[in-house]
């Protein structure tokens, strides 16, 4: 039952690597079987053996390498995790995907709109699954908020209001080393707090509504000025509903965790989601006493319930959400072994990704256009 | 010691002449001597005797009886409170600053710029205090925010996000009955929801800061979309600074009750304030724990000490917000009639009621013009 | 429509004498007409001129004088507020109640029992009415949890748990004062945290519920060791009903400011308030959301509404709540006045003093006797 | 660098079993060898599949054929998880500890307190690790506040005030099925409360301060009525410095997830935890702001860093807390097999266990005596 993967990346210390290990462990159904972990061939060594990959041949030295390796063993690897950094996951998923290995990728997809598409294309061609980890979509509670809306207990959406300010830019800076490739211009980065953040409130607003940002309005500042790219990122959006909406992410705001907050407008009600509370989940009936609903408490959707694994009230977090995500790629995978079709399985695709790729974009547009509105 | 004064409005159920009667006694400094609650006679006398107007003579037909009378009494009242639709307030400044009485106005100061400008230039030839009920800078917290920001607790602003969401407006749609000149464009009205309560979020930003907004990049919403103004409001703001900001506003928000939040970003620290818990205020220094002032503890400043009037947390409200108001604008003209010239007195003043008459202006011209940016 | 009330004491700077003037005001019903605000007599004018009591033949020298004189003459005060030490409330209300004065007495009603339920056999007989200022019940959200428990919402109660810490006394250590007569023994004091707060907590348990403390188990700690009476106060306690309870309360925790939290526990639902957001109250229905009502909205009881004077989400505090004990006080003196007998008021009557004085004596010899259940 | 380790239940859907394997491999140190999962044949192969135990001859039919089996192997399992109902506790743990296999068991330790000293006797002279899954005592914030303590920034303790209310019982009686093995006293159970989640506090209690309790004061109540054993349980207790605390614990509390609480009283500041925002924890220094510290924050102690793994404001759980408990366990048996012995890993050792049984047996034992103080 378990499948087998790999990991590119996560060797470093970037924690990412290893919430994607994890993640894929707590999904109970896939099992690391291969990996390149960076590309100083010690370090790499002492990865695999901290992370438990038994079997020393394949360890790899490069991506390319690995997936030529993993393609063409019988055993291979049936998936791969990309956790490396954002210029890196073109060329790596699709090595992968021209193998026939199902990719799972960190957000942002690609630098380009051209690089998301194409990828989105052959993962189609091929009928390979392919994930991107927007890790806030794998909690419970933002899966309760799509059950809910789809079950019209807001009524027609009239506003969305969405925010992620955090500090680490400053932590970073204060520590004395630049967040390298992230502002990287030469490495194609355009965008640091959009690309980075921005990107996860916009995958937010489609998965708790399933409605798309089409348009925006977007002004991003630099704090502290001489910051080659923004920090703090304001964008109006239109819904493709027609309602209107905001969305602020900021990685410079001192007093902030990791306070990413959405809250749905409709006209009978209201949703209100937290990521320092992640199990519970706002709602307001209109004219009614607030509700605070709790995860894995018997009221909530069967999406949201088949993503909650303890009794309510014992917290789960981050590494979670990544299994949740994991769990829903892997059971398509395990479909598709099995000849079938039907299933229905909650976790963000290649199409989020492309998305994804466009809002920023469009994003870096307005702004550059002088905060004018710009199509996705 | 107690000033006497008058009130116009606050006959006919409408919840704010009744906060200006209490605000006025909790300042402990001015006495109820002269009204004119309503055009209705039966329940003029009716709001005389229940609010305890003992001078029969006192109550008055109509505002300009009123600024007639009481100007040519020796005991006449030495201020007087206009609590009456937005259209009215000009007129009936006007009128009571000529006959040389000190005003205490309700927000918005005017409907046009040109009409707060007069008044401000009028109050300031005759040397009369003019006071606008800006009612959340009547808070002990928002006292001690400016005094931090002034200390330089913060370091450099450099960011402000602000918001003021509630669901009054659906109510009133609700029970059927339309709220009135609020919405009633041949009584003057260009906007709902930025006049309304937007305009407290523009004085917030400058009571708090002492920076003002010059520049605005508004989106007026309708929500409902028949609604004859706008409802929802998103601004995007430029601070005198440089700094950027944003604000949002919305009176259709269900799920809120009146949950203004206010917070600042410095490159040292920032602030956060909220409607809900008044008395509390989350202050971050850079790389330190985030710390919960609360009201009335002996670490506060002496301004926000000064407008605490309770042990440590025995909550204070609404109406010790506007008896705070009402204290400061009621010593400056006691000082004013002991010859005093030196007292520093807290409370929003006929320059904030310009400024925030222009900011509704600018707004409502940005969102007409395509949602550009707008100088005030 | 108004009553004429005389206060005494205000006159030293202790704040609850100030809370009962405010109290007044706002209850729309009592106008200040004389008053013995402290023996000195200098402090006790400025007190008069400060508080606006406009007729100095009305200022009396003590209390007895004010209630001979008060109670000669035909415009003589109604009712008469007693916000002194505990030790003098006896002989004070017993001289109004006297002269056929209603009363309006501080908490604990006296030090012993037997002078408890002489006042209120003295009141009873002169049918005077008696209120005690147990202040929180006059919390809207305090009177919801009794409608709500009445309506059988909670269906049987079957737990009670509440809390009072604060730090107060360390703050007065540390000031170098001692807390003065609360803790002299030789006037009568026989305990701090349990008279001083423990029996606001025995007062809610019955005001939220209906249901009284029939027997105690009660630990008093003295933190520090070299206090004379107990800061620290855990009661176990039995209900009416049966069902068991707790009952901690402290004015020796630091980092509380005046955090009374009450729990009820039914066999279908549950209520929780808490004093750091008086407008709010947790509601928990069986295997349903938690529901969170707040102050004024549509779907409270017409008990809360009657004590909700501003639009929903805009803070109402202790003053406040204090001018619902006062307006329902003085509502019963009205009826009586107009010879009405079938108005049902809420506030805290002299019944209600008598059991707390019971509660404040029963913990003190469950303590003394090394805590054993003990009978009211 | 992995160590082989084995499971003993988890078969029956029982959470908790999961828990721990989850639990072992967030540690990054043990590998799933071996197991019993249920005495059900075909469960048990089912259990070993899905949890990816690949060897099928180390899947065994009861406990006693794997401790033989296992601790014959040269590469038998170096630990044994133990996961099974209460009763069972004490021969599995003797079974494998007498084969010289170290052991991680649920709480309680054991049903009776000689059954406990003998564990620990049997531990102590075979030089096992023994390790209990206190759960909460994996939360970094919890290893903050004994750092802390530790530290002095409390000054001495003075009170501490835990609670853990929840609803599951209701949940369970509603739900038609009684829960079995624990209300069985048949099977040695005496009590509910207190013995499933009391004893989660007492440990909590010594886990935080180091102080043990070494009194108490119980009463245990039956909510429902009819249940045999107690549901709702109030502890007043000494701590070994004199001073005093109490603990309440419900499983019969509607409105409750599992929300432990634990305050800490010091003479110069206090502390407290929430189990609803484990990666929180509020510090009030004396005169001071109230501070939040939140995990993974610089300023955190090491012993608090060393279990936070993400950054900050990505929450972590409570499989996250058992992979903290599972890391300090697997730490100390690798520095054994190494001959170390200098090392300091914080996990619940059997020591506690023998400490929790005591406490459970004192607290039953002072109810059924009247509500008296009983030497633990």
């Amino acid at each position: 039952m378990y499948l087998r993967y790999g990991i590119i990346g996560g060797g470093n210390g970037a924690f990412i690597g290893d919430v994607h290990r994890k993640g894929a462990y707590l999904s109970g159904l896939a099992k690391l079987t291969a990996g390149c972990f960076t590309r100083d061939p010690q370090k790499n060594i002492e990865c695999a053996k901290q992370w438990n990959l038994e079997d020393n041949e394949r360890l790899y030295a490069n991506f390319r390498e690995m997936a030529d390796a993993e393609g063409a063993r019988k055993d291979g690897i049936e998936f791969v995790s990309i956790t490396t950094p954002n210029d890196t996951h073109y060329e790596m998923s699709k090595a992968f995907l021209e193998k026939g290995i199902h990719v799972m990728c960190d957000k942002p997809l690609t630098l380009t709109i051209d690089e998301a598409l194409e990828l989105e294309e052959l993962a189609n061609s091929k009928n390979l699954c392919f994930g991107i980890t927007y890790s806030y979509a794998g909690y419970a509670m933002i899966r309760q908020m799509r059950s809910m809306v789809e079950a019209g207990e807001l009524g027609d959406i009239v506003n969305i209001v969405c925010e992620y300010p955090q500090d680490w830019l400053l932590l970073r800076l204060d520590a004395g080393g630049a967040p390298q490739w992230r502002l990287d211009t030469s490495r194609g980065a355009i965008s640091l707090a959009t690309g980075d953040i921005g990107t996860h409130m916009e995958h937010l607003v489609y998965s708790t509504t399933g409605l798309e940002i089409t348009e925006v309005l977007a002004r991003l500042d630099h704090i502290p000025p001489e910051l080659p790219l923004e920090s703090n990122s304001t964008v109006m959006f239109k819904l493709s509903n027609g309602a209107p909406g905001i969305l602020w992410c900021c990685v410079a705001a001192i007093g902030h965790d990791s306070d990413v907050r959405i809250r749905v407008y409709g006209t009978k009600g209201s949703l209100e989601w937290f990521h320092g509370t992640p199990g519970l989940l706002k709602f307001a009936r209109f004219k009614e006493p607030v509700q605070i609903l709790a995860m894995n408490r018997p009221y909530n959707s069967p999406e949201s319930l088949a993503a909650s694994h303890l009794p309510a009230g014992h917290p789960e977090g981050y590494y979670e959400a990544f299994g949740n995500i994991y769990e829903g790629f892997c059971r398509e995978i395990l479909d598709k072994k099995a000849g079938k079709t039907d299933g229905k399985y909650i976790y963000p695709k290649v199409s989020d990704g492309v998305r994804g790729v466009k809002f920023i974009h469009a994003c870096v547009k307005s702004d550059k256009d002088g905060n004018v509105w710009t199509k996705l």
